[in-house]
């Protein structure tokens, strides 16, 4: 253990690996790696892309890491698997064709479930944020696919969403609206070169602005991009440093980890009265002749609830 | 409330309205009646009515009602609204038109919303049957439309559930069966005079039995009513008396009413802790604390979750 946070704190990329295993196979090593890792963390800028299989998201955020490693930023990848099959493959291939990039120091790829056993969005992701920002990568992208509630979890955490699209029929627009208008930060049609590219920047850009934006909010651009030729590619990075600048200045990045703290907190009160309180309870003599005793109508549940939490002392 | 008790034992209908008025509005005085309700509570016979609107299921209500009276049957029948407001007006209408049935005394009927202030099945419908058992009502009625999720926990509290429908066309129902032949006791093809009703009649039979019927479970039959007429409604009559008998021979009645009062008592259990432990948890300067310790990365969830437990004695 000792030496498995010396190594996150080197930010060496197999020590990050061998963390992630104990965080998503082993309950009990993994609170301690998390005690340990926290004060080594820091906050960290996350960064959500999402998009329908086929829009080439994946060739972008290619192009994203390449411009931000020319830049010396150290980039962590979680690429969330989406929990239908048929799109499995996507982001395997994907992680592929991203090797050159992948075998990068300064560039840690890992794939991960998006939901936990419990339902809900994977602990493991929130761990692992924490760790990759603890072994100091600077972003942290985090990519789904789709447009479900898998991805708005995932794009709740995300301090810059960025929602990728391609040129598309007017209907097919306004279904994008009902899940993506409100959580996108910056939307980017790839693929500008197909038809109708145009059309659909104008008819998204009304919709965002329909969203209505005050003075200190922010308007979400609309960005043309063709990844493969790299074309549109320096106007997205700058609308991305843009967008960090905005969120820095009120402060939302800190804003953001409060309300997710929050959530974390509570989760974890949740879970831990379940395991000692509730399972206990539910598995005693006592709740059996519980029971038999409303069975019996002798007495009502109320009375009995009482007397079992009393015994617990809550 | 001793007025009130002492009505409910005499079965009369005022006071059984003043209970359900306590049990829904007045929370405090609603566990005090309970408790004593509870010692002249009986096990009580649940009888649920379920299927679109149209499909005539109030007329048969009213129909079987009428034909219970001539046996002297109490019954009490709870007609839940269902949520959506577009066919509130069904369930309504249908207490207008069975109005001289709710002038007899052996007829209690109250309608109630579906869904509890914190969602899943309205408490208040588990605390009703109870009441009415203990006023003395044999047969509990209770009337639901549609096919969701709020119709499928009331057919879970049945003992005999009726889905009834009209002659339809072959792809409506596969959609029938999708939501509704695992849960269907009794089917009900009403309106038996319109086209296609033998067809339907001979591919519900089909998929009941593709249901697997062993020698000792029960093979739902599929019947023809013209409930305006009354045509087929002593053969439905029968098929309910037969399932009584059924439920009866195996101890079905207190298998399924354990199974219920197990959820109850979990479902209490969890309301009670998050009051009393979650939520003072959550509201107390510890836990602002335990925030802003976490968003300065000096303290992890895991151990400041065991404090805050620790506190509170957990």
């Amino acid at each position: 253990m000792e030496e498995i946070l010396k190594g996150i704190k080197a930010g060496e990329e197999r020590a990050v690996a061998r963390a992630i295993t104990l965080i998503e196979n082993n309950p009990s090593e993994r609170e301690r790696l998390l005690q340990g890792l926290y004060p080594l963390a820091r906050l960290p800028y996350l960064i959500g892309i999402t998009g329908p299989p086929g829009s080439g998201k994946s060739t972008l955020s290619e192009k994203l890491i390449r411009a931000w490693r020319a830049r010396g930023i150290r980039i962590g990848v979680i690429a969330v698997d989406p929990s239908s099959q048929s799109s499995g493959g996507a982001l395997l291939g994907d992680r592929i064709r991203m090797g050159d990039v992948a075998v990068d120091q300064g560039v840690f790829i890992r794939s991960m479930a998006t939901r936990g056993a419990l339902g809900g969005l994977n602990p493991v992701v929130f761990d692992t944020v924490l760790l990759l920002s603890a072994a100091g990568y600077d972003y942290i992208l985090i990519e789904t696919v789709g447009v479900g509630q898998n991805e708005i979890d995932i794009v709740n955490l995300a301090n810059t969403t960025l929602i990728v699209t391609i040129p598309a029929a007017g209907d097919e627009i306004q279904s994008l609206k009902a899940g993506l208008m409100e959580i996108g930060d910056i939307f980017v049609i790839n693929k500008a070169d197909l038809a109708g590219a145009d059309r659909m920047v104008l008819t998204l850009e009304q919709m965002t602005a329909l969203e209505g934006a005050t003075e200190e909010s922010w308007l979400p651009p609309v960005l043309k991009t063709i990844a493969t030729s790299g074309e549109g590619l320096p106007g997205l990075i700058e609308g991305i440093d843009r967008h960090y600048q905005y969120i820095n200045k009120y402060g939302l990045l800190e804003e953001k980890r409060k309300v997710i703290i929050k959530k974390q907190l509570i989760s974890l009160l949740e879970k831990r009265l379940k395991e000692r309180v509730l399972e206990p309870l539910i598995g005693s003599a006592e709740f059996k002749r519980a029971i038999s005793r409303m069975l019996n109508f002798e007495e009502d549940p109320y009375t009995l609830v009482e007397k079992l939490l009393q015994e617990k002392g809550v």
